[in-house]
């Protein structure tokens, strides 16, 4: 029978993204909806080691649902992959009186929280937050909708630009091994072509289509390029590449960098975070554990976390023929 | 056996919504990917009977993905609800050689559809466009998603105001007589309170709700009203009842209106829109007819344009539980 | 000779603008430069009555500079309105150690400032924050360049909509008896006539202008109407009054409301924000009181408190004439 | 006695910026309004020496006060620095019946427009273009304001995921060899030092502050950085500096590159571009030649275009002050 929970910890962990102080709110309110106290842990399982810690009721959280970032910061932690150190965090929640923790964070997150759960059985749950949507089990990662936003948004004002100028622009995204941020958002800013990690074109496919797409009479273009493609060249590479073999372009490169980790969530993230804020402490309060909460076919759901971290959340290879439909 | 099709004609019809210019592209596109004809009917039914056509290629609808509106215009006919009006209609699309229609609108325009398939035996599919997500066969409609950002983005607006001065704001929002955009923007905004026809709280619901909130140390507050709220007052009268029986509130109100409708279209609206274009026309080729294409479930899916009809699109109720449970 | 300042209170006072809050970072960092105190008075003038102040140091205004409302808060205060309620003040002042006053507002927030002075020789110094641009002395108030650009990027949203169905749009603006906010924003979101208090065009002007407007082609047409424009109707009677004289007209209505005096603050309200703080800190290190820091000819320049009540900010009458070319 | 002007053509040339397209509408309204006439000169001065025109009425110009880029497009010609080229140019505008240009565009576009005028006495008259606002004569150049907005965006969003880590960011912004860009948003933004080409700070002073900015509590810092700054290292060579200087930093670089020539421009921009198109055209009527339009403390006013060029947009060096309290 598991005992009863009295108080839940929660910490983001990784890299952050838009929608984590959103979740931060919803576990905070949900505990204090259900009676029973919430604690937040600063700077992810540093914090935990450091037992920085802090009382949070539901007024601790008003106005953050729209602000990117997370007000509990985040950290790596190498400390926390050492066994001292994992014992010494442990230590901390019990003597703060902790008996659950909800990570937000990615792969390395949860594997974190595995290992921990492991040693010393501790209820764990995890929240898929990062911008990349490379966590298998759920079909939208936090911050990942507000990221595609963003990217969009840059890309229709690059886009200006080129299509004053008739140039050629190839943008570099991020996504980190994973295409889905370039592929959604490089159909969704009218990409020509769309390089990712998971299909390799190939370099003469893509001076083809640069010059099928001059020919059908298109004056500018924008090639997306997710920042793990595996073309074999970077960016700046691929300029020049294409410059060789193809002297009728003018290529110009933009890198969007870290502002894609950024900025006011989407309404559709900050939905998903209430809903999974909710999910994550009410499981625990039902006992379970080692799960990671996610929304896959319009329904919250539980995937364990050993399939989280293991599975691989693959693209949608239709998307692969819209975008090809989409450049024609 | 279904007789070739080599002409396409698409139509936007009722209510604008961001989204439906990527879906008028993603048609022409697929129509060029396949090597058949497509046409442009200006101003919904209308234009068809007017014979306002113009032939459309892959480059007609360059730069228009991120354009809110539609390029097409809309417009509602009196004269296509008469046998004459549709008549008329189809001799004009016979002439222009057109062998299959897409309509992008909503359940009226889909009506109009199915109508006009019985009578000339026309083939027909319909793409849900509307922001007020009110149609069944679909999670998503277009240009719901960017409706909900673009409510969001006021809130938070207003909430700056709000917070400032210790005011509480009744915000009413579009929808018609669906809760889909005041419960999901509800949330995504942290509304103290949601109003939606599909549950009648009832006023000593709001009452007892915003006096609990001011007990429990909220210095200011958003209610959010879906026009289409069935709880007998509009957000004036509401606004009056409130401040005579809460005499400690002072109370502003704020009828967000049109611009709801308009604005570029999100990243999800954009690849919703191509996807869901690129599986109109392609299930035309088919021979299918007398289908809305809709997302659910995570996939493009056809539903029979009379469900699309009669169904009823309902609210998520786990929705109503976190938004109660964010209130805390 | 004026005694030596060692610690400055602030204070916002009115309705609240984008900007506020730069500001306030803008006179606590200036305070620290000058290695003197400053402390933060909440709620306006009521908090000095009530003693609600918080020390403030360069760390305290963080992260506030993007932010729209006020930190501080803001209220409307009776109580000081009378001489008790500012003896009260004064001398909560005193115990705080506070020598000098900088007032963030409008008109009203100056006056008491004004009368503060008379009775206590206590040194107070003005920043213009108010989204109306309405105070003479300064050719920008603070949150006036946010809240134009809140309001072009609705009309543009309303424009999406209304050239998809070519109908006409009254959108209402705020801007109390002045038409800055109007006449600039009109002029911006393309308007084809701008109603403001200054200029009462009369009711013919304004259907001549929709008439030759329909004659000249145009397909859709906004008109922008200030909230304190002279026409004798309000913009709901405007509609009824158009559509009885022009019935090709189907007109919408959409009043943008207190949205517009929210948001993250513009690059220039942030620039103009931390420009004044600085000098109206310095200003009074250097002895000057009664004082209102603005920006007029691209310089930041001091006028007297008194002028800057008594005095009207014009409107530009060159901007009538470009409103008028315009809608050619 | 200057001859009477009957059809005025208009070009952009140089870098697009956000407002060409405002500009463009405006010049071509006036003439509509004085009953002249207009034509559009695409891609420049390039377009000039192909005979490119289109002509252009107010309704060509519909609809484009908000959007980004030209609609007449831009490109450098080398042919134009041909006294052949030019001549070819000139012979286009005789043929085409046009009496008159308006060049929108930089320091470049304006010595092209000088050298024409002189060569064939042909009335030019300048309205600057470009977002780096480095040109003498206007306190503001079209585009400079919306890029300003969009670097603060940006900013705003990195500051999220800078102060969730605690790290520093190195930001890279436009502005050729001005610091305008830099200043001004740096300011902004919040930035905890800017590096600009007028004011060389130097690698210890740099070095210095970030010191004492972590000393003074600050967990997380944004340097920003214009692209023509002398400090003698490259954005990156300054990241892998700081790091071995400042081992404690862990130093993030993102250059923001070509999106801030983008976007749809903001009010003030479309107000100022809607001002100088009319006084550009309105000069040009009254007989005037080879000036540029501009706004400087607060009036639209003319300067010869050979001081324009050879003049130097200095920077307000009271913000230089501004920057370094606001960084306290």
């Amino acid at each position: 029978m598991p005992k009863t929970i009295k108080k839940v910890g929660v910490l983001t962990s990784g890299g952050d993204s838009p929608g984590m102080n959103a979740a931060i709110r919803s576990v905070v309110r949900t505990c204090a909806y259900h009676n029973i106290e919430c604690i937040g842990i600063y700077r992810g399982y540093q914090g935990m080691i450091e037992g920085d810690f802090k009382e949070m009721g539901p007024r601790s959280v008003n106005n953050i649902v729209n602000k990117g970032g997370t007000i509990l910061k985040s950290a790596r932690s190498v400390e926390f992959r050492t066994p001292e150190g994992r014992k010494k965090a442990h230590e901390n929640l019990v003597k703060a009186g902790v008996d659950a923790l909800v990570v937000i964070g990615g792969d390395g997150s949860f594997t974190g929280g595995l290992i921990f759960n492991s040693e010393f059985d501790f209820p764990v749950m995890g929240i898929p937050g990062t911008i990349d949507n490379d966590i298998y089990g759920t079909s939208f990662t936090l911050g990942y909708d507000t990221a595609l936003n963003t990217v969009v948004d840059c890309i229709d004002k690059i886009r200006d630009t080129a299509s004053s100028h008739n140039r050629l622009f190839f943008v570099e995204v991020m996504g980190r091994d994973a295409g889905h941020i370039a592929l959604n958002a490089g159909i969704g800013a009218g990409a020509e072509e769309i390089l990712i990690p998971e299909e390799d074109l190939g370099l003469d496919r893509l001076l083809d289509s640069l010059q099928k797409s001059k020919a059908s009479g298109k004056s500018s273009s924008i090639v997306v390029i997710a920042e793990g493609d595996k073309i074999g060249k970077n960016v700046f590479e691929l300029k020049d590449y294409v410059e060789a073999n193809l002297p009728e372009y003018d290529v110009r490169v933009s890198v969007l960098g870290h502002m894609q980790r950024g900025g006011s969530p989407s309404c559709f993230d900050r939905v998903l975070a209430s809903r999974l804020g909710v999910k994550a402490v009410e499981s625990l309060l039902e006992g379970k554990s080692n799960y990671m909460v996610g929304l896959r076919e319009d329904k919250v759901i539980l995937t364990p976390l050993e399939q989280a971290i293991k599975g691989k959340s693959e693209i949608d290879r239709e998307l692969l023929r819209v975008s090809d439909i989409m450049s024609t």
